[in-house]
């Protein structure tokens, strides 16, 4: 595809009720901007993924405008893009297709969100739009905590994995949060400790669910070209691969747009040294490795006891603390998941460095249809050549 | 570019009720699926434009998904655009994107908004989001068309434009709307009647004004190569241009963004033979048609006296209608002003075919920040090879 990522900025994520998304949104962009050495009058157009500012904050419309009017790309072209979880993913996706077709140059891709508000009832409101509301009605209590639920009970029964192997995955990603500076929980848990947390919805307890929080997380693309012409080699985008699923879909989402990234990218499953996976709770993270391809069928729980899932491990899944540590504000998600690769391919994690990284891949879901995500993002990254 | 559009579909514009967005979404996409020859399993993108569905009818982050689940495409990917007013031309631009990278071959992009519902006060509370929420508060009463009044009289103090003017404006386009099976106003009205309709804020009387309501319109695009290849050529996408103001804008965004287009397309003001530009209020046609450069400054009101922007005339604007006749269901908007230059360009626009047509321009612009739209987007079509 001949596009690559030369700058990247993250915010701290957390809880800042009292920081303006515009605040978060704005030191991501400015940050990306400086890294790739690109001023905001180069950037030819702007991405801006966000999944539920309408509800939070009653701004549509104009999303982008309004977040990023103090940043340095106020002014550019700009659009907003909305796919659930999955918004800022779409947003890198829509960037590379810009950069690809010729008609941009340099394209600024970033995802924000800002869950946190004085009304705690908003960000609850927000995520119940994720379903069919006409359908079925918005979504109530901890919606995808009960599907997530009920995913790891079917999950446990096709592959004997225990609640342990779920306490486990969240015991890793919080050990790999601590050692990530801008994540929302950065106190480790022994697996014992998150199997004695407060249950949400057996068998997940606390630290097993991703919990609201904010932040902010941008890139900068341009073609491989340009960058070289600059003298900056970028992250190489190997494969982006948009999925979608139906109410009569037969769940496969996952498998399928994987395996498109894949055919993409000319890699399979055992080239990838690196992965962030959409944990929005722990057992998912087990799950999407299997419908990826990175563990065999029911194999997964194996991996992670065997520690291979670790940093320093076989295929270190979630370096960044994933959803579960570096935290889930929506619509800022899957920037955050490439932001986290680009980091590792270009060497520059530190205490999370996953060594000789070559090949990252993220997946990052979003929305709920019946008996699936509504939508699914894919991107392979390769170290600069 | 090389990307033609194969195939459109729209449904009637109005005020129904009772209909669902997901029925005109579908209605409209299905259209322009048979229209184009094209399987819903052979489109591989969708981009689905939508203004305020978050706020009317609480769905947010799956806009698509919800919205397509019964159509043609539903489990195709597809992700949600937000530009305000500009948010279908928008989509209609990212799917160029698409297609244009060579990552895709088939993309359908779409427009659609359901402003009516029960709840008569959510169309206005939507359409009080395309500002700055945060900094200025929503905006309460006929906010745009207390902007397009004071824009109104800023243009009458200049060039000696009268009320009449104006009228003639609204007159035309709904002489233009009577000849549109799918426009939401059909009943012919003098200039006369114009002036003597209620007041809504001086000089805009309520016919000079859109109005809210409900539709929705799609087009299915291509590689000018796979067109071809399929033996139906497509109408050519010569140019498609966004641009974006800020808060310290100077507020020629339209005058930047169809000189982009224009350049894009190698080709002027003068070379335009047809136009639909973005009428949410008679006298905002004047205007846009000096910042395009289709009239010298001061001089747009002549052409409309002498009748030159009338279906006939040397340079017609607004054959469909324009906001005023056909309607402005806010998501919809632009994709229904690009569906019906490739129907004039296709020579298939009945009784309000422009002769002869062969490059086609549309205007649409959205949201305000401060003193200008907040997005624009000017679409050059050409006809099919």
């Amino acid at each position: 595809m001949d596009v690559e990522i030369i700058g990247t900025g993250i915010t701290g994520f957390g809880m800042f009720v009292d920081t303006r998304m515009r605040e978060l949104a704005a030191r991501a962009v400015d940050q990306a901007l400086e890294d790739a050495g690109v001023s905001g009058d180069e950037v030819d157009l702007v991405v801006f993924g966000n999944a539920a500012a309408g509800l939070i904050t009653g701004q549509e419309m104009i999303r982008a405008h309004t977040a990023l009017g103090g940043s340095g790309v106020a002014g550019r072209p700009m659009v907003s893009v909305e796919n659930a979880c999955a918004s800022s993913s779409s947003a890198v996706h829509l960037a590379a297709m810009a950069v690809a077709s010729g008609a941009y140059r340099t394209v600024v891709a970033v995802g924000a969100e800002k869950m946190t508000s004085q009304d705690r009832t908003l960000a609850g409101r927000a995520l119940g739009s994720a379903v069919d509301v006409e359908e079925v009605g918005a979504a109530e209590g901890p919606v995808f905590m009960n599907i997530y639920a009920a995913e790891a009970r079917g999950y446990q029964e096709r592959s004997g994995a225990s609640d342990r192997d779920f306490a486990m995955i969240a015991a890793k990603n919080l050990r790999n949060g601590s050692l990530n500076p801008i994540a929302q929980n950065r106190t480790p848990l022994s697996a014992d400790e998150v199997l004695a947390a407060r249950t949400i919805v057996a068998p997940l307890t606390r630290p097993m669910c991703s919990s609201i929080g904010d932040g902010a997380a941008a890139c900068v693309l341009t073609s491989a070209a340009l960058a070289r012409k600059r003298g900056r080699p970028g992250v190489r985008l190997l494969a982006t691969s948009v999925g979608a699923s139906t109410a009569v879909d037969t769940g496969d989402i996952v498998s399928r747009t994987a395996a498109a990234a894949f055919e993409q990218a000319g890699l399979g499953p055992g080239d990838v040294d690196v992965c962030e996976l959409h944990d929005a709770a722990a057992p998912a993270e087990l799950i999407i490795m299997e419908e990826i391809g990175l563990a065999a069928p029911g194999e997964g729980a194996k991996l992670v006891r065997e520690g291979d899932t670790a940093i320093g491990g076989r295929i270190p899944v979630n370096p960044s603390g994933g959803l579960l540590a570096r935290g889930h504000p929506i619509g800022a998600t899957g920037a955050a998941q490439i932001v986290e690769l680009a980091d590792q391919l270009r060497g520059r994690a530190g205490a999370r460095q996953v060594e000789s990284a070559r090949v990252g891949l993220s997946e990052n879901a979003g929305g709920w249809l019946v008996n699936s995500p509504a939508a699914c993002v894919v991107t392979i990254l390769g170290a600069p050549a």
